[in-house]
């Protein structure tokens, strides 16, 4: 006999799990109008039952034993919104073994296991979405499961954290401090009063480890991914950029040639023309460059309650179609493709340096024979007086040079007597398009 | 029994047609995984099957009686890539009516005739998608449908046209003329030899019908769309409005407050911080404004054989979901909202203008003054010599007016003898964000 209900275990019921049950119990013939079948929630996963919650439920709906969900024969799908990584794992594990499907929005959990989740996901047919992990409210993850597969993605780049970009958009436009905005950001609670994790890349890195294990079909390793953050960046760094026509972002880069991959998070200046240059205050976007569609980018919140439920209920729509459509776990993008890193000798980019020289005749052509050496040219070279013109100041923009060559360059800085000070050295992506 | 393979009829067989046609054979695996259904194409209408291609079908695909696949008892999808209007609508209504699905990219069809074809399609529980009629490489109309119905859209903003935004886009970059650039498009085969359709927005108000049909769920009509186009844009105009921040685009814009709807398209100067402002060449995007997801932004090619195929493509993966999943038509969103257009007095935007006038004492007190009695005040004026003094420039941004009250000042202007010559006067979006 054919199901008419599917029922689901939602384990944690914080803002996303109480938006989730609501919008579920508000959009039930919407739901039957895109699935045929009937939703509903039958049994959430809490810490205590006791807790006031401005939410009522049924009685004996909440429980605080895990297996009267994962061991439930009439359960069919897991909604995990409870966070946590290791005790999570195996509740999400168990789950699949018991051949139940799983919806996360846990970008922790994804990025560090995403690889083993999804395949035990595919060894017992079932599905894994986890759309909201990355940048919660645009449908990115969707978009790179769902293109024919012989849309070979070349490279994606990303806006992918709200708070740093936030904090860049601020710095931007209102000249203000890296410390200064960072204190208004926790004020208004776009930063933690911790901020590490925003700021020095490490949640941009998350998500572009999962962006990259989908995008390219690898098993990509949070550890893998460089970062850099923007701790140390400056204002005058981001009046330089922009008058040379840059906005300096924290972008996630993620770009294959060949078989090879690189992953990195870093502040990078992005040319004003490009669309991520015009992405600001808490937005995220991610651009992506594929062989068949050519340039797409995917805009919208990052982060908030409605959009991540929103999200969470889109991905419980794909379980609910494939369970009727026999198709459950083959959307399942297991990593399959072999994964090689670049060294550093095979990975290129472009860069903008500023540094505090000698206000001496001679020192431009001393400065530029270094990168010559290094077979690194410039598009650009702007001198001029620093500090009363008892120095001077000089921005690079170089060509396409490799990373191994760039940091042989700063490493014999240090013995030219002629170069005080490297101020910054970027990443520059966007231009000539 | 269930059926393990649904049989396709392909109306045309040119350059989409054929990449259709190219897509399904090379992608039968990726298909299946994603319905858990075989898919082929059965018969394919041509006008001439004699004609010399470069694609070689089995014999007996090709066929000039349109019966052969209307009345088709095995056939369960149409896909329509001949274009046409009258004879396709034709086709098109009998395919519903024999219960086949439709798939079309015909937007002059779909903006015409979309309200009866959706509506005839609820009627006989069919199908109908037409991503492909819309900014062909982007997912903008599957973003609209698929959003929960609760999310009520309040605004649209599209660059729709890829031939305008690759001029527009010149003439602010290199400072070219509009002749020389449309020369130039139509020698690289981005404009037509006869542009009308292109450069008087007659292309972008077909989709800016469409896109308002299906997110404001009216019965819009074509006529309903006010249409002004780019001949008359000068690269004077498009350098004063950088100078101040702005670029000028063709913009659609659709927008609706209580239960009111006013759906155009007109050169409008975009403040530099929005999204919209950085999407260049031939690149198409739309801008959403929604009550629950906030505002998203979908960028990407508008056009091109291979993305449109592959959206049409998309399309057709969905109908055999539908069958499979049983919900063929009731994702098909007829317009149902009763439609009320604004009047010019409840039409409330922004305004650039820029006009020469005397260069007298109190000329700017008389015609700010004009302003202010018509409820016009203004955010920036700029004045400047013209004609090396012998006259003066003056540019005005506006806050938020009524057309009415500008229409008003625009007439009253002709009898003010200090004023010689109103230049311009656009719409004014995205600004302080």
């Amino acid at each position: 006999m054919e199901k008419s209900l599917v029922k689901v275990g939602l384990l944690g019921f914080g803002t996303v799990g109480t938006g989730v049950y609501r919008i579920i119990q508000a959009h039930q013939e919407d739901l039957w109008k895109q699935t045929g079948l009937h939703i509903e929630i039958h049994r959430i996963f809490v810490k205590d039952i006791h807790k006031t919650r401005d939410i009522s439920t049924p009685t004996n709906m909440l429980t605080t034993n895990i297996d009267d969900i994962l061991h439930s024969d009439e359960i069919d799908v897991i909604v995990e919104v409870m966070g946590g990584i290791e005790q999570t794992k195996s509740y999400i594990l168990t789950a699949l073994e018991q051949k139940k499907h799983v919806i996360t929005a846990n970008k922790d959990l994804m990025a560090l296991h995403g690889g083993e989740i999804l395949s035990t996901a595919r060894a017992n047919n079932c599905d894994v979405f986890y759309e909201a992990s990355v940048a919660g409210g645009i449908p990115i993850l969707r978009a790179l499961v769902e293109g024919l597969s012989s849309d070979r993605i070349n490279k994606m780049m990303g806006i992918v954290n709200g708070t740093t970009n936030y904090m860049l958009s601020k710095m931007s436009k209102e000249g203000m401090d890296y410390q200064e905005v960072l204190a208004e950001a926790q004020a208004l609670g776009y930063a933690e009063s911790d901020p590490t994790a925003d700021v020095e890349g490490f949640d941009a890195a998350r998500k572009m480890a999962i962006l990259s294990t989908l995008g390219f079909r690898v098993a990509m390793k949070l550890e893998e991914v460089d970062v850099k953050g923007i701790s140390s960046v400056t204002k005058e760094d981001i009046a330089y950029g922009k008058s040379l026509g840059y906005e300096l972002k924290l972008l996630g880069i993620a770009e294959r040639s060949d078989s090879k991959i690189e992953v990195s998070v870093q502040p990078t200046m992005i040319h004003k023309s490009h669309p991520l240059a015009s992405v600001h205050d808490v937005f995220n976007a991610v651009y992506i460059y594929g062989d068949a569609v050519g340039e797409t980018m995917f805009y919208g919140p990052g982060a908030g309650e409605l959009p991540t439920a929103t999200s969470v209920v889109s991905d419980l729509v794909t379980v609910v179609k494939n369970m009727k459509l026999g198709t459950n776990g083959l959307g399942v993008v297991a990593p399959y493709v072999e994964k090689q890193l670049k060294s550093d000798e095979e990975k290129y980019s472009k860069y903008f340096l500023r540094m505090i020289v000698a206000d001496q005749r001679g020192v431009l052509a001393k400065v530029t024979q270094l990168f010559a050496d290094h077979n690194i040219s410039f598009k650009q070279i702007v001198q001029q007086p620093y500090n009363g013109g008892k120095q001077a100041e000089i921005i690079l923009v170089t060509h396409t040079s490799a990373k191994a060559d760039m940091d042989q360059v700063i490493e014999k800085m240090e013995s030219i007597d002629m170069i005080y000070q490297l101020k910054s050295c970027y990443r520059l992506e966007g231009e000539g398009r």
